[in-house]
């Protein structure tokens, strides 16, 4: 892990690292020390590491909670090359704009970019609980929608350091098996009117969950419209988690 | 509008009033001077207006907030009288006990319920409203599901100085033309496997609302199941609207 540069603002610490080429964002408290809590961010599709959303979020997460935040370049996105299945999918994306439907590409492609995401963001993990202001013994939790978490779902069934989990914006296709095999507590959002996963193909996401502590947050608007308010939701639902330490439902 | 006694503890006073023979109680800051917003409480089916669940709610959001919360005893209710039809609706209940489906007997009671409730909430809230610590200029809240919802949508369709409310536990028959008449910010409770209240009707419901801000907050468990922490949720809610005054998503 080399640390390329940093800042520092408002209290909030930024830097960008490098794992074995993966390029990624560490955020956490200026002048940290000690363990703490750390969330991991995956982006959306086509965005990447420091896109504005991601960006506000680690802030908001560092500043009012004190955990660290870290977020990854996703394969073909970001400061990362392109590889061959990269270039036909953004090319496939290009050419069903007129309309046609893109869910099942997307899916798909999604599929094949967790296979190479998951090891990618466990061997983030080992270095980035190496940092002194970090450290192993802290809980982790993820948060990524719509591309976050056809990679964060797998995710979570893979790495048992993951404890708590906020999903949505993405539906059963390529997940609902996944889903079945996460019992961590989950946050799920879900656009009422999200032109690119069907409702019914994301309640049946929400229900394949075998989490005993599952929260579907469903709100108005198109798949890029999820309310501001959702941001100080999931981080209620972190701090119960990764702070409080809530043990679930009763 | 008479009080009839009074307590105070942990700086929250609980008043017993009546207005018009109708039983009530008003939770309060200790010693609050003042305009305040208002949270009108509605108790589900067979509790009452200090049924341990809605106590605890409004002390909650009196410490937390220093909100003004009041509840009423509904129709049948409490430390009312019971009609003809109620006590043919409570044998009804004890009747079909054995497993048979009560929803649309609990729907039909529910509805005319509504019609002698909604006339009591707001003459209630007349008689509040010309209280010292609580006065005519402030925002009001309502929160209630299952019956509480069953009388406060009506309530909210005929009540413009509700401006913010919490529903949910209850499906489409009956309610679903009053909610497409609700505009003010709806958060809608769906218990996921509610053996009251079928699934899809209770989405249905939700679907119905027209307001630009809507929430629909799903967690798994059976009817009486609701996580705790969506206590705090629908505090976070009232705050936005009753005291930041947030004037709905972007």
């Amino acid at each position: 892990m080399r640390f390329a540069s940093g800042t520092t603002s408002n209290g909030v610490s930024e830097r960008l690292f490098d794992i074995d080429g993966i390029p990624g964002v560490l955020w956490s408290p200026a002048e940290a020390t000690g363990g703490r809590p750390l969330v991991l961010l995956g982006h959306g599709g086509g965005q990447h590491k420091k896109a504005s959303g991601l960006v506000a979020r680690a802030r908001h997460y560092v500043s009012s909670c004190g955990f660290a935040v870290a977020a990854l370049d996703a394969p073909g996105h970001g400061d990362r090359p392109r590889t061959e299945q990269d270039e036909r999918f953004a090319a496939g994306i290009r050419e069903r704009a007129a309309g046609k439907p893109v869910g099942s590409l997307i899916a798909d492609y999604n599929t094949s970019l967790a296979v190479r995401a998951v090891p990618e963001w466990r061997a983030a993990l080992d270095s980035l609980q190496g940092l002194d202001d970090i450290g192993t013994g802290g809980p982790v939790g993820f948060w990524g929608v719509s591309m976050g978490s056809a990679i964060g779902v797998p995710l979570a069934v893979a790495e048992p350091r993951i404890i708590a989990a906020v999903f949505g914006l993405t539906g059963r296709e390529a997940l609902v098996e996944a889903a079945a095999r996460i019992t961590i507590p989950v946050q799920f959002l879900l656009q009422w009117d999200d032109e690119l996963v069907p409702r019914e193909s994301g309640l049946a996401l929400f229900d394949a969950f075998a989490s005993r502590e599952k929260a579907l947050h469903a709100n108005p608007g198109r798949h890029v419209g999820v309310p501001a308010f959702e941001l100080e939701s999931s981080q209620r639902f972190f701090v119960r988690h990764l702070l409080e330490r809530e043990s679930g439902p009763v």
